[in-house]
């Protein structure tokens, strides 16, 4: 679609969360894929606060932040809902959705980050109690639907969904299992039908993505390191 | 009103953001001062995730997280819109919002925790830096608008107007200027005309009330660490 432009890294689940938006709007787009060493000028220009992706640019406007972006697709584009329609419903997901980004992915994402054993050992415990927690909300808030959409994915599916092949590049990595089926039994079958859904098979990658990721940072430290 | 309840705290510029809200709409409810040393039952009940305030309850049902209870309130009750009606409006007050909360907040809430002077001049740096880029955020998005709201009040000004008593208290504490009129005079001009506006009037603190908090919680400490 002319006017709309999205500035993105295809190992961000913060931006797979805007393509899934997108996607059940119906709404096609230009794609820029970011090289985070070598930020674009359009990047820089467009979210000079963060200078993050991603970064949606509609009609020369940027609007940055994943969950404001998708609140923003949600609002401005026809098509099924996103967020849930009702206003309790909806503050519900909210809350979700910024314990995710505040508790969730500040843990796991640490994992990644740790430069020694104990402190991955302590996101990795941390990981795991926002996910019990978020366990919880599954059998409280959510009890009996499919998705935290319902019967269809909705704004808590794409947000925390986005996150899951990490998780699988995780267990593969690290042998870290986030999401452990005898653990949170809910959530894991969560995952699994959201690993199913069409929209997670168009936009979700591999986990290939992010192992390989990860590979190509660590090996960009090691040559820095060499020099 | 029947069915609407608000757990606070006088001190807490989050629950202020609440009781703005709901003054706006025009909506009355009962309001419980929780005691943060001796939790009410309630209060653990409603936020089980953080155990904080603000939580309002209403017909039963509990909403946390300050901003998500504002967008709540701006959702289920009559009276004037608290968020901008345009989509990409919204999207800018949110991202900002997002921000304060993120950013702004952690680093002035960091010079009240800091427990040594380097770590508090750290927060103090951190906090300036959030300041200026809140600046250039009304040089820009704002421009020429009294209020981040636009002629009145809205939700942005009600996120960082929460927070000016606060900034009054630390001037008196600390002799540092948060925000300083020579340094980000859009900020201090709106500062001055949200100060001078009838719902701050109405539902801001004084600052003595942070004075009192800080002094209260010191003396705790002292008892404490006396025994």
């Amino acid at each position: 679609m002319a006017g709309l432009k999205l500035l993105g890294l295809v190992a961000s689940p913060f931006v797979v969360r805007v393509r899934m938006a997108l996607s059940m709007k119906g709404v096609s787009y230009e794609y820029a894929e970011e090289d985070l060493k070598n930020k674009s000028e359009l990047l820089l220009k467009s979210n000079p606060v963060h200078q993050k992706v991603p970064v949606l640019i509609h009609n020369g406007k940027p609007i940055c932040e994943s969950l404001v972006i998708v609140q923003y697709v949600d609002e401005v584009f026809a098509g099924p809902p996103i967020l849930p329609t009702d206003p309790y419903e909806r503050a519900t997901a909210r809350f979700w959705a910024a314990f995710i980004d505040d508790k969730l992915c500040p843990a796991w994402i640490g994992i990644l980050r740790a430069k020694a054993e104990d402190e991955r050992a302590e996101k990795v415990t941390e990981t795991f109690a926002a996910i019990g927690q978020m366990e919880e909300a599954l059998a409280k808030s959510y009890e009996g639907k499919a998705f935290f959409g319902g019967e269809s994915i909705g704004y808590l599916d794409i947000v925390l969904g986005s996150c899951l092949f990490w998780f699988e590049a995780f267990r593969r990595m690290y042998k870290v299992e986030i999401i452990n089926s005898s653990k949170v039994p809910l959530l894991a079958a969560w995952a699994e039908r959201f690993g199913k859904s069409a929209e997670a098979k168009e936009l979700v990658p591999e986990a290939d993505e992010a192992v390989q990721y990860v590979n190509k940072r660590a090996a960009a430290a090691a040559a820095a390191a060499a020099k």
